[in-house]
């Protein structure tokens, strides 16, 4: 079972591909959907489009674990990653591709076993779990691979 | 210049299609793309999806005029809106269509001369400017009518 990992952004996406073999953790690839602020809003959501649907064909997930949105402080933001999210989701339902949605709260208590768990401890558990020698970079593409950590648990 | 009106929801979306005819404003058909909570919330997007194109193709708007999304209390609504809004936008892109979107003051301001005005003041006035004998049921459509109304009168 093949997880992709999505952490959603209008600016930045974080995505992770890994599996399990033999019972041990694998990342299969790790990176980011990156848009550029000079398109329009609607010009980076069809490129979202188009790179989830590249790296869905690339990679072959057969599931999809995603970051539950909420809310900050920031509303404009919160609105845009929103919109994002929507495209990225259309574009696992044309797939075919079944979507788990988690809390960052819900990813801490599953890889390091604490809901307030600091970004550096759920980084460090990360390249345990996967056997990493270094942290994933950028965060968003550690935060990523942490969601498919969370859902490989949870089969 | 025909213009499509969009008020953005997940269950209720209220469209409008309306144009300048010789300096007076015409609606060409008002309506709901609705969705069911029966289906899952991945489905309910691509119904919007699918629907929404259904609509362009069936009426050919050259423009898009929707409803700038804000958030009330419940942020489990507004994210679930405002992913709806990014499936709408990212059609309106594949379509080439220009979206322009309207806060619901700027709408009041606009057609009824009174940011604060009330919705049955909305109402009343969309009915006046469309030359409409009665109120356009749901209020979903006679809001996206009154969108039309706005872009129309920015024009």
């Amino acid at each position: 079972m093949r997880v992709l990992g999505l952490d959603p952004g209008t600016a930045t996406t974080g995505f992770a591909v890994a599996e399990k073999v033999g019972g041990v953790m694998k990342p299969v690839t790790y990176g980011t959907i990156l848009t550029t602020p000079e398109k329009t809003d609607r010009e980076r959501l069809v490129d979202i489009y188009n790179d989830l649907n590249t790296v869905i064909d690339t990679y072959k997930p057969d599931t999809v674990a995603m970051e539950k949105l909420f809310f900050s402080k920031n509303q404009t933001t919160g609105i845009a990653v929103a919109k994002a999210c929507g495209v990225m989701q259309l574009v696992c339902a044309f797939r075919g591709l079944e979507v788990k949605e988690y809390t960052p709260s819900a990813v801490k208590l599953s890889v390091v076993g604490y809901g307030n768990a600091e970004k550096k401890q759920v980084q460090y558990m990360v390249c345990k779990l996967f056997n990493l020698k270094e942290t994933p970079k950028p965060d968003d593409a550690a935060d990523a691979l942490a969601l498919c950590a969370c859902r490989l648990s949870d089969m």
